[in-house]
């Protein structure tokens, strides 16, 4: 198993966990969040490579993974991820380094599976 | 004068200011900081965008009103404008709020002076 | 006009202008905002307790202004708000000073106010 | 062994670790932290709930496994946790939910510990 | 009045008012951060200039005003603080850029008071 | 296999891959990286302490232990990093702390190493 489908299976299991936990706000949250990314006055794929460089600056390894898989399944090409990390890389410093070192090992991870 | 034009005019005499300086790291910096959003596998004005939910999650508003300025600039319109401005709220949180507030007014701000 | 009260003036022009832009997300955010401070299995005195110290870790000073209007509302006393402003000291460290000096004035403002 | 066991046995290795280094400030600093949590104008058990939401505000999963252990000893219910979370989330938004997941996983854990 | 001079006069009358709360762990904190930049096994001085660059990646200008008067009379002339500064301008990336625009013009202003 | 030699490996594979990519905006970053840390103004080995404290109150291990390395490879004395560290925590808050103790730890790890 590789860690990317490691992480997917942890993150399906706790997400129904969560949503057995049955909060309202937490449930409406975990909508609104789904929501953001669907096709409005911006096209959903042009808003899921905002909701990976946002992941990317607030050095989130897990949010990077999730916007990546969605990336790849909108069509983005390595160049346009890696020039969207760039823009990241250049607002969020070098402490982001290791956060594209992550990225870029999972769009190789992403590619392999997708052969 | 509002608050944008000396927000700008304040940026152009430190930014002068800072040039004078002449250190080499932070000139090298500055360059690789307007490269990052010229046409490249990405267009430009999609980096904008990035550069701008990028600001919005990190809670810069200087950095808000630049990127909203380019992103006038490049044609986005005001709902695509508040589209991008949503992934930030969601990524972001409720912290976000002040400077969406910030960014709503600037868009304001900026439709007027284009009139 | 104290500056709460140019505060509290700004925010809800700002809110009517953010709900007059009518994005279904932002509109979401917001009442999903609202009800999070609720009576629920906690108090929502107790949660605008947990708001306060979120906000100031998190650095924003209009979101303290915010928290800390509620909480004088739901019956906290100074001493009550100062400890909880230390667990936030000692949570985010001296680069939270700033914003405990902003914190303890705006008590002082809502205490004045009150009288 | 569990992961919450494996962190408080390397949580209290590497504090005896720390407190060996003999240097005066970090010492004062631990007993700082420890001390704010103690009962004074609030409760110490809610000054365990504000530390767990400024935790998962911050995203640090050590620090949340901590205050939840904290929390269930202080005796607050799944229900009371999960709402003090949903504050947490809320206010930090998605970016924090890789770290509810981790949360919700750590009160499953310590429920099974108290049975 | 200059805006060092403000910021100077503020800090000490909110520190005055915060000591005046007397609450214990706030005043412990504030003697702790005064002792963290005394002559220890690095000098005062040196750590001064890790203050400054702490508070330049966390990006609060208060803080980075308050370390570069302190880095000033430690003598730290302008060249080395600008090689610090690029420092936390490479590691914290360009949303720094606004509080360096800052930090430039407070050292300008403390060597205008120093003339 | 230490988790230090680890990370080492994977650093050094991750890179070369980063630069295989051929982005010339980041190569340019990582060459801009390097060079903050060589002698200029100030002493390359005063820059790597500072990068180290930047990468504590930002709360990212690999850029701690990174800074280590050479931290420990340019001669400053346990105590020193120690009281470095010390200051990442007073600015940083207890949050810092499992970063502390992984920096410890690492210490440790590097004067096996060179014994």
């Amino acid at each position: 198993m590789t860690r990317l489908e490691d992480f997917r299976a942890y993150r399906e299991r706790m997400n129904e966990r969560i949503f057995g936990i049955d909060h309202q706000g937490i449930r409406r949250f975990f909508n609104l969040d789904t929501a953001a990314y669907r096709d409005g006055p911006l096209e959903g794929r042009v808003k899921e490579l905002l909701g990976l460089v946002a992941s990317a600056v607030l050095r989130c390894n897990d949010c990077i993974d999730y916007h990546l898989d969605q990336c790849v399944d909108a069509g983005w090409s390595d160049e346009e991820l890696y020039d969207a990390l760039n823009v990241a890389l250049v607002v969020g410093g070098s402490i982001v380094i290791p956060h594209l070192r992550h990225a870029v090992e999972t769009i190789d991870l992403l590619r392999v599976e997708g052969e």
